[in-house]
């Protein structure tokens, strides 16, 4: 073995192992069996290898940029979240540059040798639909580029995450149409594997048990998009069982469901009350406006930037933080008042 | 002077000028002298001076990274071009990341130099409301970075340009609203030393023009997003000599322009007619929803791709292209039918 400091890399070859199973060994990630990681951690140590001062080698070579992948740019709770992130970002006199990776699993991974080839200091990452492996996560790891998930987070790679409190969006907005007298609430939600489609599934469903209310199976319906929200809601609204609600993935679905309501001639908030989720932007434009679940997608971005600006200056810091934003549900025209006597 | 081949640099040393000045006179830049140009020109071709092989050199120290920078990426136009961006890089093997400037012209230059240490090969621009100097640009194509702007151009900048049909999308657009019946039309336009608020301005004054409709100043405001369409609109509503159009610069002011009639209880289209411009996705949200100009933003995007491909796989070849992108009104429910009579 060569003299001096020692890689990831040197006792990769050594115990003839690939040097990612070496990082992630280090790291005590769970995919990495207990024999393996004691074989790398015992190694290591016998070899005084130190891996912040090679962390930091490398980084000086690196940028002031943070590289940031988003599924979708045209999706406003991005590019909102994306002004959060510039703020932090000129107030620290760090550079930003995004991908996209179009809800395309080939194409976050080109997005992660894109951003490590353009040098990047960190990276901030909502995952894509179609993503279920990481090893291209891990791979940025690998080269010393912390990274920290927000919103659409991935449980496979143990870092820092933002978090939006999903759970807490939908059952309280579910518990508000359920005060205003709905009974028959459909979901309208988005993949299941995706950590926030179970949130706020969830989140619906304990305000349906809490109140006593029946779950039905056809109610829970994929649909995350303003194409699906229409279709969907056009088939349930014309079923013999009709929903008296639509609680929905986000305000693109919502939208879909409000001109569903209108071609039938079905009154909202009279018959059927709906509720978004995001506050984007067109959600003050549709008529009657959106009732929607407020996510601070602007905190979401600084509070991001916060988490990865502190790996990058503190590389030595092995403690992993999290960041849960509370949401707030905003009362607009597409869901019905409370009674007056409500307590 | 040292041996082999000459940079720019060396030509600058020697003839005790920046290298900046030497790139833009050998590229016949109108802000050089002619004295200048011709010294440069005449050093350089007696010293045997070679642009493209060193280019070539440079360039191979790239990557296949396109750069792209535009105002805001909130703005549902640009987020649609690079729909159109990402969709021909693919084809190619290149890959994308992008930087916003936000409207700010000190960001937009720490966009360019972010985007240089990135080591893109190409950049595509949109620039920011607030730029008005051009050096940040031409260090780019000083540092062999061939650039094409795309909507917001420059026009201090002799490069490859891709422009929507600016004029002809308000001429058209305006002159179906006086075919209406429509005969004191605002304008809500943006910073009028943006080359698409000129063109847009004067289609409309062309559309005016030609239909012998006076042209009145107060009609004319500068309003370009939807609290500015909204304040503007209600204004000119409580006026006495109200309009009974409105030509707007984007969906976002129409969709103000829409708040402010509801507001007023004025009715849409009956007493006043709005058209926005963009076709952007808030246009079918509105109801009722918009009238407005396509501008094929995706076709945008291609073509600005194409452009820049073609200079970075032949940095050889001088000529300049442009593009124009037709426009198409897209007649929807906020402005009035043509008589059915009408020739």
């Amino acid at each position: 073995m060569k003299k001096g400091q020692i890689t990831i890399k040197d006792i990769a070859k050594e115990l003839n192992i690939s040097a990612s199973t070496v990082s992630r060994a280090l790291n005590n990630n769970p995919d990495i069996s207990p024999e393996t990681r004691e074989l790398v951690q015992k190694f290591a140590k016998e070899h005084k290898y130190k891996p912040n001062s090679m962390a930091m080698n490398l980084r000086s070579k690196h940028s002031n940029i943070i590289g940031v992948i988003v599924p979708e740019l045209a999706n406003h709770f991005f590019s909102s979240v994306l002004s959060g992130i510039e703020l932090v970002a000129e107030e620290h006199d760090y550079q930003v540059i995004v991908c996209q990776s179009l809800e395309d699993y080939s194409k976050e991974v080109r997005n992660v040798q894109t951003l490590i080839k353009a040098r990047v200091c960190g990276v901030l990452i909502s995952q894509s639909k179609t993503t279920t492996k990481y090893e291209h996560f891990q791979e940025l790891i690998d080269n010393d580029i912390p990274i920290i998930f927000f919103d659409r987070i991935c449980t496979g790679i143990d870092t820092g995450k933002v978090v939006v409190d999903d759970y807490s969006g939908t059952f309280n907005a579910t518990e508000y149409m359920i005060n205003t007298g709905c009974k028959r609430i459909a979901f309208l939600g988005a993949p299941p594997h995706l950590e926030i489609s179970k949130n706020r599934k969830n989140g619906y469903l304990d305000a349906l048990r809490k109140h006593h209310l029946p779950i039905e199976d056809d109610f829970i319906c994929g649909a995350d998009n303003k194409q699906l929200g229409y279709q969907t809601a056009k088939e349930l609204l014309l079923s013999v069982n009709k929903p008296d609600a639509f609680m929905c993935m986000n305000d693109y679905t919502a939208s879909g469901v409000l001109v569903a309501a209108k071609e039938l001639g079905v009154k909202v908030p009279e018959e059927i009350s709906i509720c978004g989720f995001s506050n984007s932007n067109i959600s003050q434009d549709t008529d009657p406006m959106l009732t929607t679940v407020d996510q601070y997608p602007a905190k979401v971005g600084e509070e991001a930037m916060n988490l990865i600006l502190e790996k990058v200056n503190n590389p030595e810091k092995q403690e992993r933080k999290n960041r849960i934003i509370k949401t707030n549900l905003i009362i607009r025209n597409t869901t019905k008042q409370l009674p007056e006597n409500e307590e």
